[in-house]
């Protein structure tokens, strides 16, 4: 069964390197065993470099069941998410990923996944994308607001 | 200067509270002194998981463009960038980020930043979220087209 959901993704992610589209990868959620979700990568045909293709199936899969939740729910993906990707994974809260490829396999292709988990463990401003803390004095208050707000939707 | 924005980014971010949009985060994208792109955090309204404020500038920002790459550009950030945004701020090609608040403030107001962060340096198959790989046989076959084709485009 997961084999098969794989085929798809991987077929997926060849039919996008046939057509164009983008980048060679694909991805396909799943629910009670029917695909809810499938798509290719799309950075390239939608110039938006967050439109891999685990991002695109998570947005539709949102949009079909129209909850910004995914539980219950099993991606598949042709490569091991990036880190972009399995952040969007966790905030989605999907059940479990299966995949096929892994980032090394993605590094090999010149695909910077390796390279970005590599760099999330440096100190951030010592990323080569610097990332600097600035301390100002009212940082803190869009959280206080939000805790004090009773009509919240948490996510 | 840094400030400046920044205030800007944390207006949208206590904005976003006020006005139910979604989550208490900001993010303003600046080229040669100009704010390309700003958006508040767009989860629950969008209903659309990965709509983190950062992302949301990101889109906007290589749509004004028309450029898949933020090369040039700056991200300023009410909070650390969690996991996926830092992923899309290395995609995208950023210059730098500057933010306000860290992931342990966004922690404390019950956002998973700082859990996501700590997920990824485990195992895959032994995250919260089982992230498991399986071994096929035509898994290098996208790679192995993407290689081979003259007129792709890079990203």
């Amino acid at each position: 069964m997961h084999e098969t959901y794989l085929q798809q993704a991987l077929q997926l992610a060849r039919d996008n390197v046939d057509s164009g589209e983008g980048g060679p990868y694909g991805a396909v959620i799943v629910k009670d065993n029917r695909v809810l979700a499938a798509s290719g990568n799309k950075v390239t045909s939608n110039i938006d470099p967050t439109a891999h293709a685990e991002i695109m199936a998570i947005r539709v899969a949102c949009k079909r069941l129209n909850d910004f939740r995914l539980t219950g729910c099993v991606l598949y993906s042709s490569c091991e998410p990036c880190p972009m990707c399995l952040g969007a994974i966790y905030w989605a809260r999907l059940d479990a990923v299966y995949y096929a490829c892994n980032r090394f396999d993605a590094a090999a292709a010149n695909f910077d996944d390796s390279f970005i988990y590599d760099e999330i463990n440096r100190p951030p401003q010592h990323r080569r994308i610097a990332m600097n803390h600035v301390n100002l004095p009212d940082a803190q208050k869009p959280f206080a607001l939000w805790n004090q707000k009773i009509d919240k939707i948490p996510y």
